[in-house]
């Protein structure tokens, strides 16, 4: 087995951007942590890392390689695989798009977690009532905005021409996890996005997503990830 | 003059770390909208790009190439100007260390910003004292932790043997952010980290960096960039 992914086992996470890209293209690996004592065996494999090591999970391991950070990730299997166009424009065009992804994932878990990272969701509830107000009024359709002129500008039907890139199968999961974490907000908002819905639509038709979402391979979203659905932080 | 640089004119803010791997490296550039009206400069700049346009600055204007996002930007530089070894080893390990950089200055940020990006910090104060506590006793011992580790791992002075990288510079600009930020915090810690800090007086050595530092191109931090000092977020 070629790679070796490591992420916590019972969320979609950062980790999901890593397996969309790898499932979409075809690519076998093994995710490590998933299934009987996957958490312990996660923590004992971070705790005996030495030298180059990750800050956090997800990461991935090849041929002596271990690679953190979700984009970087990303840009290695870019490189390798060729999942994006080779010409510079295209490439630092791709990961610049993955890069805001990664911001707008920061801000989303930021929803609910505002003020301590390591306390609970209910011990911050009037901060993340708060958080959440700005984040579906104001974040929220900043971002969407910017992915939907990000694919007008593309004349064709992905980011880029002809063909699907890490990035694309990046926002085909940012508007899954928008849909699960602010379902009555995307209803009211989605419409203004015709270009991204129809590329989230797409990315579930490629072949190797469509046999990733019926497997059980792909978690379901749940309240320990970063997209969690609480509907009081779903507006009024 | 062959590069542009965009950000805001009167912080350091996220535009410093694309600044200092330029001044590291002698690279000729235009900070554009420094000097008058530079902040509706930026802003008419910004509307008037169609395509493949910016999320927010800063961004990078180069034959007919515009990038934005720190560590694209960052990532960019250091494949053209050979900021970063070419071994795929060095390469991805450099820019996962930058995207630490990158997930450090979010969560910087959010102390003084936890629950409202668009509102001031005197209308979240509360918040923020409590999301600085976490960070200064947790958080900001784990990323410093971590640097320090990365930084044991390579046998000589910097990151990668030898010689520095645009992720060495952005470290400096993480010492001097947080010694300037929370003054108290970091005089009673840093001396858990020595390498940091020694990584940190060898880049401000550079040459390119000892010009920069003395020029009126180096703003001084202020409140209105990621760093800011409020004396009641630094401590007991």
């Amino acid at each position: 087995m070629a790679y070796k992914l490591w992420y916590w086992p019972a969320i979609q996470g950062r980790g999901e951007f890593v397996r969309l890209a790898l499932e979409a293209a075809g690519i076998e690996y093994e995710d490590c942590a998933r299934g009987k004592d996957g958490e312990e065996r996660l923590l004992a494999d971070m705790a005996a890392r030495l030298g180059r090591a990750p800050f956090a999970p997800p990461y991935l391991e090849t041929d002596g390689l271990v690679i953190a950070q979700v984009a970087d990730i990303l840009l290695y299997l870019g490189d390798r695989h060729g999942l994006v166009p080779k010409a510079a424009a295209d490439r630092y065009w791709i990961h610049q798009l993955q890069l805001t992804v990664t911001d707008l994932v920061a801000e989303v878990h930021n929803v609910h977690h505002p003020v301590d990272m390591r306390a609970y969701y209910h011990d911050q509830k009037p901060e993340a009532g708060r958080a959440a107000k700005q984040f579906r009024d104001g974040r929220m359709p900043k971002f969407l905005g910017y992915f939907e002129d990000a694919l007008a500008a593309n004349p064709g039907d992905w980011l880029i021409d002809g063909r699907w890139t890490y990035a694309d199968t990046s926002l085909f999961q940012i508007v899954e996890g928008l849909r699960y974490m602010f379902p009555r907000r995307m209803a009211a908002i989605e419409g203004d996005y015709p270009g991204l819905i129809r590329l989230h639509d797409q990315v579930a038709q490629l072949p190797g997503i469509q046999a990733y979402l019926k497997s059980d391979r792909r978690l379901a979203f749940n309240r320990e990830g970063i997209f969690r659905h609480y509907p009081e932080l779903d507006g009024e």
